[in-house]
C-alpha cells in the first residue's frame, strides 16, 4: 500500500492514515487520503492491468487497502462506458457516453465507496460503523458491511423509498426508519457516534469512500484509452463522486497515465434543491443552505453537502459549470433514455443528460466533444418513476398487428 | 464469424444459418448452432482475450453475429465468480463460489440471450419479435429490441411481479397483461406469429439465445483459469442455460482450452414444479407435463420446458443429478446468503444454495469439490422476498448500543 498520510482538504492539516480518522480535528472538513504516487507508479504498469480482473481492485496501487485479506468484494467496478448513438445524435453530441453505475452490486455506484471504505473499516479494526441515508448508500454499506463482518447502523426518513429500506433489511443491516426527514437521521447518528464512540460511515465524514468512488474516473480514462472526455456530467448531492473523479484524474496525471488535460466538470442538481448551481453562478466558494428542499429525487435532497466546496473548486478549476433542470426534465430524460437505447437508469442519472441538452443549446457543448453522462443507479430500484400502463387482453384476444 | 449451420437437437437435421430460423422443420426441435471451431481456434487465442474488454462480446469468434455493426450491447457479461467462504463453511464445502449474474443490465442473466438473440435478429432483418414471459426476459429483451430498433411484444400473465411489467414498459416493449397464465400468453404469441410472421423469440424457439447464455460457461472457465468446477448448480425454469453452459464448455474442449474433464451438472427446480428431478429419478429422456404448478418462485414455474430432453441429456452426460427444493428452503437460503455474505439475489439462485447443501448431507457433493452456485438474477427485482421490518424511531430517541 502506497498511503502515506491524510490531509484536511482545507487546512491541509496532516493525519496519521494507520488509525480510524473522521474530520478534521481542527476545522471540521473532511479529510483526503495521499499517497506516494512516485512508489505507485514505479509498482503498477498499464501492462500488468491486462492480466487483473475487471473489478475496480485492479487499480489496487493507488487504493488505501493494505492487506488482500481486508479486502471485501462483490465484483465491483469496471462498469460499462456505453455510447449512446441515438440519443447523441437527438441531441447534437456526436460523441456522448453513459458511463452505467447501475450495473454494480447492490444496483448503484455506492458499492464503489462501500467496497473501499468497509475494506478499509475492517483493516482498522472497526466493528460497528453508522450513517444516516435516504436511499442506496444505506443497501451498499449494509450488504459490504455483512461481508466484512462489520455491523451496520443503518438510519433512514420514514420516506425513504420502500426498495431501499428493505435491502438493508435483506443484506443484514440494522435498520431503523425516524419519523422525519435525513437531517434527523444525520443528528440520531451524530449522537449515536458520540456516545458508543462508533465509527461514522456518513458521507464524507471518513476518508474512504471517496477513494472507492475515484474508480470511476480511473475507468474512464481505461476506457477511453488513457485518454479524458472533454466534458463529464455528474449528477450531485452529495458530491463525492465530482471530488473523487477529479482527485483520479490528477493522480493519474501524476503518474503520468494521462496528459494535462482534463475534463470539464459540470455539477447537475433539481432546481428545486440546486445550492451548488446557485453558488456557483454567483462565484462563491461555498453553498448557501438550501431551504426548501422540494425535489423528489433522492439522490439529489442534500440542502448542503460537508464537501460542497471541494465540489465548487473541481468546477472552477476545470472551467466547468452548475446546472440545474427541474424533476420533470430529469425525469423526462430518464424515460427518453429507456425508451430510446434501452437502458433503464435512475433519475439522477436522467438529469445529466436534460443537463447536456441545456448546455448544446446554449453552445457551452460543441457537437464533436466527447461527453460522458454519469448514471449512478439501476432504474429498477426506482420503479414509480415508469408512469405507463400495460394492454390488458383476454385469453381470447387477438394481438393487434404492428 | 465461425457458424457453419444450424442443427436440430434431436433429428439433426440442418439449415442454413442467414436466415431467420425458428424451430425444426422435421420434428419441432430446437435448433442449435454450429461453427467450424477449427477455424474459431485458429483465429482466438487466450493472449487476445487479455486486450479485450470484460464483456461478453470478447468471446465473439464463438458467437453468432458476423457484423459488428449488429452487435446490440449494454456491457453484459463478466460477471463475478464470489467465493462464498462464510456460507461454504457453514454447509462442508470449502470451495463455494456464486456465479453472480445479478450484476448485468436488467438485473438477470436473461440480458446474455437478449444480447446475442436481438444482435443476431437485428442481422437477420427481423422487425418485429414476440414471446411470452413471466418475468425478467421480457425486461431484457424489450430493452436490447429497443437499442436495436426491433419492435418487441411481450405478453405476459396478470400476476406476474410489477417490476418486470414495469422494465418492459419503460424500455419500450409493446406490453400485453393477459387474463390468464403464462400458457395463455404463450398461445396468443403462436397465434401472433401464425399470423402476422412476427419473429418468434420464445424461449428456444430460435437458436440464438442459447448462444448468449453459453458465455456463461466459457466466464466460468476463464474464471477458473479455463479449468471447470466439480459441481454446477443451475436454478432451471426453461433450462436454456444448463443446455448452454455445456455447449460452452464442449466447445471449449473442442478447440482445447480446456482439458476432458466437464462439471457435474445439476438442475434445480422446486418441488412444488419438479418435473425434471421426476423425470431423472425415473430415468427418463424426457418429462411429464407437471400439472400442478404451485411453486411461487417465478423463473421455476414451468411444466414441462420445450428443451427438457437437451437439460436431462445434459444431466446424464456428466453424471449429474437433479434436486428439488422446496420454495421455503429456496427462500431461506436466499435469506441467509444476504445475511451472511451480503449478496442479495434472488429466490431461484437461493434454491442451489439449498440443493447444494442436501447434496453435501447426501455425500454426493466432497468437502473439497470446487462447487458453483449459478444466480440468474438480482433480489432487488424480488423485494416481496424481505420479510424483515426496520425499527421506527422518532426524532428524539436515542439509538440502543450495539
Amino acid at each position: 500500500m502506497h498511503v502515506t498520510h491524510l490531509e484536511c482538504s482545507k487546512c491541509k492539516a496532516t493525519y496519521d492514515s494507520d488509525q480510524p480518522a473522521q474530520l478534521c480535528e481542527k476545522c471540521g472538513a473532511p479529510l483526503l487520503v495521499r499517497y506516494d504516487l512516485a512508489k505507485a507508479k514505479a509498482d503498477l504498469s498499464k501492462e500488468s492491468l491486462k492480466n487483473r480482473k475487471p473489478d475496480l481492485w485492479r487499480y489496487r496501487e493507488l487504493l488505501p487497502v493494505e492487506k488482500e485479506e481486508n479486502i471485501v468484494t462483490m465484483g465491483e467496478g469496471m462498469t460499462p462506458l456505453l455510447p449512446l448513438k441515438k440519443v447523441g445524435s437527438e441531441i447534437g453530441v456526436n460523441n456522448l457516453f453513459l458511463k452505467d453505475e447501475g450495473i454494480l452490486p447492490t444496483g448503484s455506484f455506492k458499492a464503489r465507496g462501500a467496497a473501499v471504505g468497509v475494506s478499509r473499516a475492517k483493516e482498522l479494526g472497526v466493528k460497528v460503523l453508522a450513517m444516516p441515508t435516504a436511499g442506496n448508500a444505506g443497501g451498499a454499506w449494509s450488504a459490504y458491511c455483512t461481508s466484512a463482518g462489520i455491523e451496520a447502523v443503518i438510519v433512514m426518513p420514514e420516506d425513504a423509498q420502500e426498495i431501499n429500506i428493505r435491502e438493508c433489511l435483506a443484506t443484514g443491516g440494522t435498520t431503523y426508519l425516524v419519523k422525519g426527514i435525513i437531517n434527523d437521521a444525520g443528528q440520531i447518528v451524530a449522537q449515536a457516534v458520540k456516545d458508543y464512540g462508533w465509527y461514522d460511515a456518513s458521507t464524507l465524514k471518513e476518508p474512504y469512500r471517496i477513494e472507492g468512488k475515484k474508480t470511476m474516473g480511473f475507468e474512464i480514462a481505461e476506457q477511453m484509452g488513457w485518454d479524458v472526455p472533454d466534458v463529464l456530467l455528474y449528477p450531485t448531492g452529495g458530491g463525492v463522486g465530482i471530488i473523487a473523479i477529479q482527485k483520479a484524474l490528477q493522480e493519474l496525471k501524476q503518474i503520468g497515465w494521462i496528459g494535462d488535460k482534463m475534463p470539464r466538470l459540470v455539477s447537475v442538481q433539481s432546481s428545486a434543491c440546486a445550492p451548488i448551481p446557485k453558488a456557483w453562478e454567483e462565484k462563491k466558494a461555498e453553498c448557501d443552505y438550501w431551504q426548501d428542499v422540494q425535489t423528489k429525487i433522492p439522490g439529489l435532497r442534500v440542502p448542503k453537502a460537508l464537501g460542497d466546496f471541494l465540489v465548487l473548486k473541481s468546477i472552477y478549476e476545470t472551467n466547468g459549470c452548475a446546472v440545474a433542470v427541474s424533476d420533470q426534465e430529469a425525469l423526462e430524460a430518464q424515460q427518453r433514455l429507456a425508451a430510446t437505447e434501452g437502458t433503464f437508469i435512475c433519475p439522477e442519472g436522467g438529469s445529466t443528460l436534460a443537463a447536456a441538452e441545456k448546455l448544446v443549446a446554449k453552445g457551452w457543448i460543441k457537437p464533436d466533444e466527447k461527453v460522458v453522462l454519469l448514471n449512478t443507479g439501476s432504474g429498477l430500484k426506482y420503479p414509480d418513476t415508469v408512469q405507463a400502463k400495460p394492454l390488458c387482453i383476454d385469453i381470447n384476444d387477438k394481438l393487434p398487428k404492428c
